[in-house]
């Protein structure tokens, strides 16, 4: 941690923050600058929080934190990228990862049909949400543990993996029961509460960045997950609120590299919600693909225009076939198999 | 709803799409323009997804819907604002409220002396975290059931109300035992399982908006809880993430009479975490006032250099006397009370 | 300027940064830290894109800037605030300052009307548009010449000074001939070949914040004024882009008190813009006086429902009047006079 | 245009809105809903100004535009994608075409050196800055003509075409005569004294996306260089300013499809600006390939480390060797040749 003062702090002010620092256990190191005087605090910071409010003292002009806060997702622990089996397929590995399937199970009919559609295609595991955090709450709210057995119907039916979306620590044990990862929504990514609970849990994690998540505060929410000793955390980006409403949000396609630099998790790309529009998941999936993704997570739907959410940007099934074939020459060229 | 038809659009799309929205119950109306058609869709538009979906239809260019989403939280259900009652403390109506204390408990001495030197200063509510979510997993995480027996322990000693945070639903019963009122917030404004619990609550909830919530969004999580049955809640503008890092948030003013043209809902105004620095907490309360906010929270440490948490955004008790006494024209200018 | 090594970077790696940094005029000063080291570049940084380079250097994690890149706009080199002339009216000493007018000068009738109206209101400079930066090549562009004429006649009827917007540094002349200030638009806050021609220029100049300028990028295209020779420079915070779409920017209300800590130029501000809305230009006026603003900018059109521009956030004369009433107890509360 | 009236809004009100409407010289059609009238304006609605400024009418709710405000510039004008010609190399058709070089000229050595590296490695055309705007008025500001000599030297010595920024439309005639395309930087993109001027000449124009524009925003300004009579603009996307500060700006890829799906125009990727960091170029390259931009313009140095401006994210000769080699599968896969 550095500590910069403020030009013409007094001596006394100076002693004062030196005291103070030392008293919190760190040993000092003062740079005498042109203008200012500037204090290396040195040793962990991690906890900082008792070095930052230090900025509060008379003399002190900013405090800068030098050391990235989080340790058990971090390049710097684990060099090797991390692989994770996920009912049998492994993401993080040589090949390319596909989720698909519904935004919400609205029917049995809805969601088997789906299912055997995207396995058909290509699709590695299947998703479809039970808990639907909407918007609004006149919006369907899932079909919760109903739709969970379908979840199960379909893996039975189709041998795909299935992972499903949580939004109440509550339930975790019965989720536990039907699927074979846990997804955290966007909303969620800072609900410590829920993260917690699904530290403990003997299952993989799928973890979507917030709208409003630095990439930071991204691996802090997953770090929360690996301290609780759930080591298997999927990380997913699904787009970033920006001021541009062409879009629905807008696809941080630069994550990828930046996360790939900094931890060994996986990294998968949802087009989907970034896009919002159904036209622009193919050209999407290609550049996640190019850039170096682990994988995707594609909204499919039968009948997109009845769909009881997200229908914009679901893929009919014929298009997500296009979308797997189409692919695939970008997923070779980036020395992946499909 | 509007459903605006593609240039050139053929008119069997058209006659399509007019047969699907007959079909969801709607009335349908034509405007044929000099480029294009224009469709508007006759009825009650709430849960609206389905129509939505149409977007997705060959010849349609866009869905753009009407009505806004909510209706409890509205002016044009109910026109007269809503003055809630907090432990005898009434918000929203003449009285300009000021919530004030720790970010977090954490411990005896600290609240205690905190809270009577609030109370002194003429604060009319306690504020304390007992359950603090932290980005950081290695972060002071609160002193559970322990700091809320200390916060109810504070009110008997200075007979102010206290509020405090919520973070998991299971909690609800535990925390409903010690407190006036409970708060919900930024990262959890679209925690929807929080705010259904809270819903059916006899507390009145204290709801901050989140980094990246739009008005919008933020009376949707609003109209969750008035729709469980809890018609007692309170509206907290805390800032919102921009481009502009010399503020820890940007304080959204504006939000304040946007709210107050939208919904009856009474509106306070966090500064402590807008502005994240002890400094601006002062002239943003004198804005505050100003611009028509019901009230203020404000965080107050008896020594922010040694806070566990946002020491940096925290008053020292003798600068929120100060406070209390140079808000005080504002207040009485804008026609209220202190 | 702080250098950040990497964890575990080579001695050899350390030494070739300390070379550079030394070549390159500067004193260095190692911090051996726990996991990595950083040094500390001693001199003055400003113009100082060579040692950022050092980025890019083998080992080196990150180079962090100590020092405000600014220096004649700064409050370290000019403590008292500056007070600014224009055409007898002193803009950043203790009179309040109310600027008004319409968007564009549209006719002879339209400007000397709503100008006769805001001098009887109170205001105390006219504002009006020539030159317009219009987002549309189909959008009015402006009067030009016919309406800086315009401007001067209103300013013979009425006694006020007059300012209006340049957005071609080859007008530069014809426009000094007219007018007492000139307005430098959000959209032209970084076009430093118009901001070195202003810097040349005997006359106040109005600069507005851009939507997407940073604080300090703000006070850099002031220092480029400044650092021409022309020292009469006054800042207005006109609302930033952000996702909320409920107002047409947001006001971004800390830059005040953040504005007056580090500068000692007169800061105003544009509710007009920044709100969108007529509706919520007197609540924010009134927070921009209780904040610490030294004025106004308001847009008034005797019509507002036929204005080729702007017609949405510009108030009638007659709304201008009760506002002009309204702010006064919060101009006094803030100890200023209108 | 569609005009929402107000809930309860007076028949007298309705009429009046009616009224003007037409007197406007538009068509009505007024759409009676559950709970209030929605109007249709049919006709034009370009320039529209006027007809958006009937929202300040009492009665009104909010006007929502129908038509895109452009027209040159999109494909329902013109279908075929435009090729544009840039001294030989052609922008638009089958070829990826890849602009490469230093961020600013700065000595002969450095620019010939860097532009016989990058030809060697395959780019097509070489870009290179005279006149810089920057920031800071303490830094380089750009060799002015004797840059632009050194460029047309440069394209002696290499073959290779030239583009660079023009900042001044005074500087217009003199930069025509030594380079094949002129750029407009992001911080000029609504700079239209700027854009009108280059409107009026025989150049490729080559226009940076700014920071916070909207891609609606993006085509405008295209839309006032095509107005005034030049056919030949070329988009680039470089990254908005978001919330994100891990990458010194977000690359919007989605901006690539959207903007192909509107317009006729190439849309060429800048990954440099975008990222900040040379390690992320390379995996940003292979995205736009993939997603289907055009071309790329990369930054190149002979020795980042000495760059006066964007060392930080200007490649090495022998990385961009690197970059042609690798970005080659992604670019076939995308059926384009490089």
């Amino acid at each position: 941690m550095i500590i910069v003062m403020r030009q013409g702090a007094a001596k006394k002010e100076l002693n004062e923050v030196l005291k103070r620092i030392r008293d919190l256990g760190y040993k000092t190191h003062i740079i005498h600058g042109v203008e200012r005087d500037v204090i290396g605090a040195i040793g962990d910071e991690r906890g900082k929080a008792r070095l930052q409010s230090l900025e509060s003292l008379s003399g002190v002009e900013k405090v800068v934190p030098i050391l990235k806060p989080f340790k058990l997702a971090s390049r710097e622990i684990k060099t090797e990228p991390t692989v994770i089996d996920v009912g049998g397929v492994k993401i993080g590995g040589e090949g390319f990862v596909v989720i698909a399937g519904p935004c919400s199970v609205e029917s049995r009919e809805q969601l088997i049909e789906t299912a055997i559609a995207v396995k058909k295609a290509g699709a590695h595991i299947l998703r479809g949400g039970a808990y639907k955090p909407r918007t609004s709450p006149y919006s369907f709210q899932g079909m919760e543990e109903e739709g969970l057995k379908l979840l199960a119907e379909a893996r039975e039916a189709t041998g795909l993996p299935v992972v499903t979306e949580i939004v109440n620590p509550a339930d975790a044990e019965l989720i536990a029961k039907y699927v074979d990862m846990f997804q955290v929504g966007a909303r969620n990514v800072q609900n410590f509460a829920l993260l917690k609970v699904l530290g403990q849990i003997d299952k993989p994690i799928f973890l979507k960045r917030g709208m409003m998540t630095t990439i930071e505060e991204f691996l802090m929410s997953a770090e929360y997950i690996l301290a609780e000793g759930n080591r298997r955390v999927i990380l997913c980006e699904r787009g970033i609120r920006t001021f541009e409403r062409a879009t629905r949000n807008t696809l941080d396609i630069s994550a990828v590299p930046v996360l790939k630099g900094m931890t060994h998790l996986p990294v998968v790309v949802d087009p989907s919600h970034a896009a919002g529009h159904w036209q622009y998941v193919l050209p999407l999936s290609k550049a996640a693909a190019a850039v170096g993704a682990d994988g995707l997570m594609i909204e499919v739907h039968y009948r997109p225009e009845e769909a009881v959410s997200d229908g914009l940007q679901s893929l009919k099934p014929e298009k997500f076939r296009e979308l797997m074939r189409e692919i695939n020459p970008f997923v070779r060229a980036a020395g992946r198999t499909l």
